[in-house]
C-alpha cells in the first residue's frame, strides 16, 4: 500500500485575500504562493466562519461553525469535548503536529469538571485543539507577561539576541532616528527595519521548526499546521522586506458612500484602530511594511517547498495555505477584522493535491464556487482515508469539486458569523454581551450582513464589488433579501448538535420490537 | 440562617396535561395533584421543549432546548460535558438524588476519549445527567434484555413474586380469562388487573424509595427528582385501580378536520400505535387502565406529601408535580407522542413553594403565561440561593412571575422540537436523518409548525382550541406566520453555545492594552 499523503496546512494570521500577487495584488511579490497556486488550485471566493483569530481556527480545526462550537471570540474557551483535527487523523496514522500560533483557549473548568489533568498527554492534547503542539506559539508576548519559558526567545538568546524579552526588543522592535529602542507594538515604528536579521525572524524561527517536525517524522505521515503568526501586528519587519515597498505600493484606500452608514459599522469606525488606520500617512507607513511582511512569509514557505522537494516528499504532500481572516487597513474607514467587507472576510485558499494519489485535476485553476475554512477537515480526512463524520462536520471535502463530480449542487450560500461582546463597539452601542452577533450570508453575488437588534446591510457584488453602497433599502430587492434570509434560517436551524450519534447509525437503529420493547401493539 | 429549601422534582412519565382533575378532566381523581394546585400554583400552558422522553428529559434537567443539548432523541447520548441540575446544585450544598426513570444515554465515546472511567463516582455522576442515582430505573425491562441487578426485581422477589423478571411477569401482566399470564406489553392486555398488589406496584416501590432517600438525607438540604415511570405504557395497573374508570369515562377522540391533513403527520398516522389508538374498543379499554394509573401516582404522591408533613419538611420543600410529554391516545388519529398537538406538548406543571422563605404569593392561583421545562433548572438554582448561569440556561426563574414581579414582559414565544430521525415515519416519507426536524413556535394564541422539507402548519387556539383546522393557507394570517417565523428564526439564532463565559466575564474582562498589547496605536 503506497504511503498515505502528508498534509501540509499554512496559515498566514491576518493575510488579506488581494495581498497575493496571484490574486491581482499589482506589485506585492508572492512567487511561491504563485507557483502553488499554478501546481494547484486557487480558490477565489473563499471565507472564514469568522473574521477573528480565535473563532475562525477553531471553525478550521473542529470543521464546525463559530455558534456550532462555541468558542465565539478570542480568548473564549473551547469546549474540551469538541473534536480538532487531531482526533480524526491520529486514528488514521498521522502524527499531526503545530508549529505557531492557534489562538485556541483550553476549557479549563471543563476540565476541571470531568476530572482531567490539564498537564497530562491527554490533557496537552485537549488543550491544543487535538494538535500535538511541537512549538505552540500564539506570537504575542507584551513584556509584562511574556513566558520565561518561550522557546523562540530562548533560540533568540542562543544567538546573541540578549535580554528578558528579545521577541520585542529585538524581533520586533526597531531603532529609531536618535537611536532609541523603537517598539513595533506602536504604528508609528512600523516603517523601521526589525533588530534582527531575517534569518533569525518569527517566520523564519517557525519554518525551521516545521522542518525540524517533518524530519523527525520521517516515515510516518504526517499533517503539520505551520501557523504564521505574520503578516499580523506587530507591523514590523525585517530587512530586506522592510525596505521591499514603499508609499507608492499602497493603493488607495476604499472609502464607504454615506449610504452605507451602519450603527454598528459606525461604532467600530471610532475604535482607536479604525481612527489611525484610516489616516492616510498611517497607511502609507504601515502597508508597505505588512506588505513587506507577507513577502517575508512567502519567502520562508518558499524555503519549506524546497526542503520538500529535496526530500522527495513534495509529490506526496497536500499543500494549503490559507488565513484565518483579512486585515481592514484603513479601507471602510476600519482597522482590524471582525466585520463582513471582504477584505476582513474573504481568505486566501491555495491548495496544490498530492500529486502521488492518482487524482487527474487540471492545474493552474482557478476555483470560484463558495468555499469554507470548515471545508479543510473534511478534505484533509478523505485525502487520508478516513470516513468523515457528517454529523460532527459542517464542512465538505473539496476532493469531489477538484475532481469535478460537483458541478451546480455544490454550495449557495456561504456563513460567517461574528460576536462583538468584547469589543468597545458593543459598549458604546449599549448592546448586551449575549445581543452583540452579526451574521452574514453570501452567495456568488449577493451579501446580506445581518445584526442583531440593528437593520440589516445588503450589497451587490456584481454591480459594487468594492462594497460601497448598501442596498438593503431598495425596494426591488425585497425578494433577495427574502431569499438570503431564507438560508439564513435554514442554516440556523441546521446546525449540527447530535453529535453522539451519526446517521449511518441511526438508519441502522435496531427497531424497538426486537429489542423486546412492544407499544401500541394489540 | 435558615435552612435552604429542600426540592420534590416529581415527574409522571407521560401524563397528559388534562388528566388532572384541577385543569378541567370531568371524572380523573387526582386529589393530591389537586390540593397541591390549591396550595400552590397551577401552569395552564407549561410546554416540553421535546415531545418525546429522551430530548425533553434532557432539557428539564440542563435547562437548555434539545438543539442546544444536543441529545435530541431517545437513546442519543447527551455530550459529557453538557452539565445537569447536580453540577449547579450540589456546589450549593444540595445533595441531588434520582428515583426512576430519566431515559439519559450516558456519552460512552466522549468519555472515552476524554479518559473518563464511566464507573468512577465522576463517571456514574456524568452517565446520571449529575444526579446521584439512588435508584435508577427507566422502567422498560423487556424479558430478554433484562438487568439482573434490577433493585425493584429484587424487591419484587423478596416479596414473593418470582422469576427471571417479576417486572413483567407480575408488575406489568395480567391474567387473561383463560388463567394464562397476559403481557402488559400488549393492549389487548391493558383491562386486566397487574398481578400485583398496589402497594407493591413501581408506583408504589419507587414513593417508598424517595422516601427512603428523604430519611436517610436528614438534615441536608436535598433536590429529590422523584421520576416515575407511570402512566406511560405499559398500560396495566394494579387494583384498586384497574377497576376505579369504565369506558363511560373515555371522551370522544378529536378528529382532525382533513384540511389538517400533513405529509409528516399522516406518516404518522400510519404507525402501528397510532392506527390501534385510533380504534375505539382500544381507547375504551386502553384509557380507563391509563386514567387508573394517573390516579395510582397522584395516590402514592398523597403518601409522599404526608411523610413530608409528618416529617416537618412540607414547609420548608419547593414541590413540582410535572411530565416530560403528554400522550395522544387516539385524538387526531394518533398514539403515542412526537408531534405538537396540545395533549402531546403541553405538560402539567403544578408548583408549590417552600411558604418558610417569606414569599408572598397567592396559593391557588393558575398562570397562564407562556412556562417551559427549562425553566425548572434556574427556578431551582434560585431557591437554593445560587447564581443562575445565564449563559448556559435558556430557560428563566419562575420565581419573578410567582412574585408579581414580571408582567407582560415575560415570555411572548414558546418553542418545541422533535427530531424524527428514529421513527418509521422518516423511512416512508424518504427524509435524511439529517432532515428531520420539526419546530413549534407557539404564542398564547397561534400555534406554527415548521416542518423541514415540508410546508408549516397553523392553528388559531382562540378560534379553534382542538386544533381542527390548519389555517396556513388562508391569505389573512400571513402578518402572524411572518411574526411567528421571525421569532423562530431569532430564537435559532440565539441559541447559547458560548457557554465557557459569562457575560459577566466579558463586561468585567480586561482591555488589552493592560495586558501590555497594543494595536492600532500610533
Amino acid at each position: 500500500m503506497a504511503k498515505k499523503p502528508n498534509i501540509l496546512f499554512v496559515m498566514a494570521d491576518q493575510l488579506r485575500a488581494d495581498f497575493i500577487g496571484v490574486n491581482g495584488h499589482p506589485t506585492i511579490m508572492t512567487p511561491n504562493f504563485d507557483k502553488l497556486a499554478s501546481d494547484g488550485y486557487n480558490f477565489s471566493n473563499a471565507y472564514c466562519q469568522a473574521p477573528v483569530c480565535g473563532p475562525s481556527r477553531m471553525s478550521f480545526y473542529t470543521g464546525r461553525y463559530a455558534r456550532s462550537h462555541g468558542a465565539v471570540y478570542n480568548g473564549v474557551p473551547i469546549n474540551v469535548n469538541e473534536q480538532g483535527l487531531g482526533n480524526y487523523l491520529r486514528p488514521l496514522g498521522y502524527r499531526v503536529g503545530l508549529v505557531g500560533k492557534t489562538h485556541m483557549a483550553k476549557d479549563i473548568e471543563g476540565m476541571r469538571r470531568l476530572g482531567i489533568d490539564s498537564e497530562s498527554s491527554l490533557g496537552v492534547l485537549l488543550s491544543q485543539c487535538g494538535f500535538e503542539p511541537y512549538e505552540r506559539d500564539d506570537g504575542l508576548h507584551p513584556d509584562n507577561r511574556v513566558s520565561p519559558d518561550l522557546a523562540y526567545n530562548a533560540y533568540l538568546r542562543e544567538h546573541g539576541f540578549a535580554g528578558e524579552n528579545p521577541w520585542h526588543s529585538w524581533a520586533n522592535s526597531g531603532v529609531d532616528e536618535n537611536g532609541e529602542l523603537a517598539s513595533g507594538w506602536f504604528l508609528r515604528n512600523s516603517h523601521l527595519a526589525a533588530r534582527i536579521p531575517d534569518e533569525h525572524s518569527e517566520t523564519a524561527y517557525m519554518t525551521n521548526r516545521a522542518i525540524d517536525f517533518i524530519r523527525e517524522t520521517g516515515e510516518q505521515p504526517w499533517c503539520l499546521h505551520l501557523s504564521y503568526i505574520k503578516p499580523h501586528w506587530p507591523y514590523i519587519v525585517s530587512e530586506p522586506f522592510n525596505t521591499m515597498y514603499t508609499s507608492d505600493d499602497v493603493r488607495e484606500a476604499v472609502k464607504s458612500d454615506e449610504r452605507s452608514s451602519h450603527p454598528v459599522v459606525d461604532a467600530f469606525r471610532q475604535h482607536e484602530e479604525s481612527v489611525e488606520l484610516s489616516k492616510d500617512h498611517v497607511r502609507k507607513q504601515v502597508i508597505p511594511t505588512y506588505m513587506g511582511l507577507v513577502s517575508q512569509v512567502d519567502f520562508h514557505f518558499g524555503r519549506l517547498i524546497e526542503f520538500l522537494e529535496k526530500n522527495q516528499q513534495l509529490d506526496n504532500t497536500l499543500i494549503v495555505v490559507t488565513a484565518d481572516h483579512g486585515d481592514y487597513l484603513g479601507d471602510y474607514g476600519l482597522g482590524e477584522k471582525d466585520l463582513f467587507h471582504e477584505p476582513s472576510v474573504r481568505i486566501p485558499m491555495i491548495m496544490k493535491m498530492p500529486t502521488s494519489d492518482g487524482l487527474t485535476v487540471a492545474a493552474g485553476s482557478t476555483c470560484e464556487d463558495l468555499v469554507e475554512s470548515i471545508d479543510l477537515v473534511p478534505t484533509f480526512i478523505e485525502i487520508a482515508g478516513g470516513q468523515i463524520p457528517t454529523h460532527i462536520l459542517e464542512g465538505r471535502s473539496i476532493i469531489p469539486l477538484l475532481e469535478g463530480k460537483i458541478t451546480n449542487e455544490w454550495r449557495n450560500f456561504t456563513f460567517s458569523e461574528t460576536d462583538y461582546a468584547y469589543r468597545p463597539a458593543r459598549k458604546m452601542l449599549k448592546v448586551l454581551p449575549s445581543d452583540a452577533k452579526i451574521l452574514m450570508v453570501r452567495n456568488k453575488r449577493w451579501k446580506l450582513i445581518m445584526y442583531q437588534g440593528f437593520e440589516s446591510q445588503l450589497y451587490d457584488l456584481e454591480s459594487d464589488p468594492t462594497e460601497l453602497y448598501d442596498v438593503i433599502k431598495d425596494p426591488q430587492n425585497e425578494k433577495i433579501i427574502k431569499e438570503l434570509e431564507e438560508a439564513a434560517f435554514e442554516w440556523a436551524l441546521s446546525r449540527k448538535s447530535r453529535t453522539t450519534v451519526s446517521d449511518e447509525q441511526i438508519e441502522t437503529a435496531i427497531n424497538p420490537k426486537s429489542r423486546g420493547i412492544y407499544f401500541g401493539v394489540w
